[in-house]
């Protein structure tokens, strides 16, 4: 290892030393973020905002194919608005910015930050709608939301994050909970697909649920180090808000009728689990899907006849079906090897006067680095080809680590001796008592997860009370 | 007319007997926005918010062939970091709206909501700036500003914009100031071609520039009942910001130095533009660059074998090359024209069993409304054709109406007579000095729009004062 690239991988904090700081060197060494001088507060780098870019043009894309349109609502919301459904101002209103002056007078009411907008997404329903024909209502918006966290470490809990909340009104309760199950399968298709991070699906537990919400539904995923985050969730509010907010229609018997409501989003956080699933000591490893660049072109003794000239011939052609960068800078090919490997861009083309003689380039894999002479004539094949390996192989290591570190318990004592063992998911089984659920947090420092849809039989009671059980839960501690 | 179709069309208020009620009729009636609940924000609606989004799309793909790359800053400022540069923060102060309080507790400092972002990318540049070779760094985002205004308007001004906001730093002077001249050029080339709308490009007077800046360049239009809009500015800094935020790097002597920069602007406010440039008593009128449908199928005699068959199987023949909308409510076909005549959509498609006879359908361009029937063999063609003829139709009526109401003018009582009589941009000499432009808004009620690039010799002497004149500025009643 030359002097230049030992320098750069040491800057690294290893992965085994603290995972923690490992996540926050990449986090700022990869130059996705920047810490801001509002405290909490971040700033999304060109790096990161272009993989915040990729996500979004994929997700939009998916939600516009299944119907939905795009609007923008206000940045601010009126307390008395935020304050008619009681369980939602009640979850958010410890986390809430509050606007209380403007230009250099007070204002009559004080205006929140918006910490999501179901309260603004009524109040304009309540203005719009008519009659049933108009339904479904079927919105979204992207945007930046603040909450007010204690503790803030970059994408995974900031007090400004960026996402898309989906907010949906329909004419039937089977309709509006059919949506809520169709958003939260695109939310896990994208994430297996896209972002190669297996997840689990299933509904919170009621303490667990969106404070409003009749029921929640959420992806969880599993990180490298066996904590689990939560990748995008789904609600199903029934009327409760299109009462509270006095949104009507009336229907195909000319009466006014309530509609049934959705929401559901995907954060900034998703970069984070992206980070942590994938990552290894040298930095990011960027599933293809969501890569500002999918493959980085270094010449290797570029100063030789030819070299650059090739160099640049092959990002103008590569340009044509993969995002393609060409490092023509200063910079040793040691140098830029381990630059290009810190960002994680999948693959890399090595190009110099022997491979030029022999029609050939390298392309390495960042993942496993494996290496592939490949002839020139057969590159639109073969970097597609590598791109899917590498997106499979990355969803392959991260599934097996998943089932790795997932263990079932019958008892409390099994639950507390994993749990202080071990880093991972634990399945039990559960009566339904939230006291249970609270035992698991004081007990074993465990939240519930989920219970997924895919059920398994561990059991017949619950390992906290002994009653009779109710449904299986997948407990972990959570980012 | 049929009477759903006048009931659609008496809705909407004539430009001859109120044009400010028309272009609020419009904004609401072709759903493009709705008022909220907080006083001044105002809410994009799908159609608004499509507009916008295929805005966004154009310039954001402008912006990253000339090297620029997306970031996002924190939506809060705190009130020391935006004080740092006291031109700026006495421009914006009193229009800035303040959170004091985040959760339960009072902020020890109060946060702005951003009303524009140099603060923050100076803080961020600051941080990760250190030598020359990094330079220029060139930088914009999208995202909302919140100006505490006292009267608002849909798009035109109103408490919460959109926009996106460019921020670049140079190694030298001239650098940035070829950047400002760049941007202001790639504005100027969107509105003419995409947005169809005549500009005048040119320099503020000092009264009028932004705050902090050296310099602010801009494009003003004009709208159809004469008044002025601007459109779009560019601002070069010097290296004010940078000496004040500490922003430095290493130059090639390795002595510390200044970088100078650079922000430039267009917001939601080109949507109200486009509705004054080229709406009439009908409704909207969209240049096709921007209209979220380009063409709309409406079938005729619906019900009859084969149309709606025909008209499904035209509308995904046709989405291979334009935005297309097939209208297959159960709405007749007069009300299909007002509604989407009203939507300003550019082009009409008819379709029905005579035509299928005949292999011919008709289009309609929603500007003149001429008909031509078309061989449905040629419709590759003929669209194309037809949106260009119409773009371009719409570019030189706009023009024309510019060219009629603009004025020369050579005294202040010509001035005073014409602002007086005549609705329009009026060109005069100016001595440079602010107390002659006090002089014209006091007591003819204009304000300056701009020192054009393309200066015309009206005469030696400014009219206000009779010194010497310095320079020729065009003058005008704004939006």
């Amino acid at each position: 290892m030359n002097t230049e690239k030992k320098k750069l991988v040491e800057a690294i904090t290893s992965q085994e030393e603290d995972f923690v700081q490992w996540y926050t060197d990449i986090c700022l060494k990869a130059e996705m973020v920047d810490y801001s001088s509002v405290k909490g507060f971040m700033v999304l780098r060109p790096y990161g905002q272009a993989i915040w870019e990729n996500i979004q043009a994929i997700l939009d894309k998916r939600f516009k194919a299944t119907g939905h349109e795009n609007v923008a609502m206000p940045v601010l919301i009126p307390e008395s608005l935020l304050k008619k459904e009681g369980e939602l101002v009640n979850g958010f209103a410890p986390e809430v910015a509050w606007v209380t002056m403007g230009g250099s007078e007070p204002l009559e009411e004080r205006l929140a930050v918006r910490p999501t907008s179901e309260t603004m997404f009524c109040d304009h329903w309540s203005h719009v709608l008519h009659s049933y024909r108009e339904l479904p209502m079927l919105y979204n918006q992207w945007c930046s939301v603040v909450r007010w966290e204690k503790t803030t470490r970059p994408f995974l809990r900031s007090r400004e994050f960026w996402w898309q909340e989906g907010h949906t009104i329909h004419e039937t309760a089977a309709e509006a909970e059919a949506e809520t199950e169709q958003q939260l399968n695109c939310y896990a298709d994208f994430a297996e697909k896209d972002l190669c991070i297996p997840v689990v699906k299933g509904r919170k537990t009621d303490k667990e649920k969106f404070a409003g919400a009749e029921a929640t539904y959420t992806i969880e995923g599993m990180m490298k180090d066996g904590k689990s985050l939560q990748c995008a969730t789904s609600h199903y509010f029934g009327d409760k808000f299109s009462r509270a907010y006095d949104v009507t229609f009336a229907g195909r018997d000319n009466k006014l009728q309530y509609p049934f409501q959705t929401s559901w989003g995907m954060t900034t956080r998703m970069i984070g689990a992206v980070i942590m699933t994938h990552g290894d000591d040298s930095g990011l490893i960027l599933p293809p899907a969501i890569a500002p660049y999918q493959v980085v072109i270094v010449p290797v003794a570029a100063h030789k006849p030819g070299v650059m000239e090739k160099a640049e011939e092959l990002r103008q052609r590569l340009s044509a079906f993969v995002r393609v960068k060409l490092d023509a800078s200063d910079n040793s090919p040691g140098w830029k090897f381990s630059q290009w490997e810190m960002k994680g861009v999948p693959l890399r083309l090595e190009i110099g006067p022997k491979d030029m003689e022999k029609n050939q380039c390298v392309l390495v894999r960042r993942d496993n680095r494996e290496k592939t002479f490949v002839s020139l004539d057969e590159l639109e094949t073969a970097i597609p080809r590598l791109l899917q390996e590498l997106a499979d192989s990355l969803y392959q290591n991260a599934l097996k680590n998943r089932e790795a570190h997932t263990y079932a318990a019958h008892t409390l004592d099994e639950v507390k001796e994993l749990s202080a063992t071990k880093s991972g998911f634990i399945k039990t089984m559960w009566c339904g008592d939230v006291a249970c659920e609270e035992k698991m947090k004081a007990e074993a420092g465990l939240s519930s997860r989920c219970m997924p849809f895919e059920q398994e039989n561990l059991g017949e009671v619950c390992p906290c009370c002994g009653r009779p059980a109710k449904t299986m839960v997948v407990w972990g501690k959570a980012y």
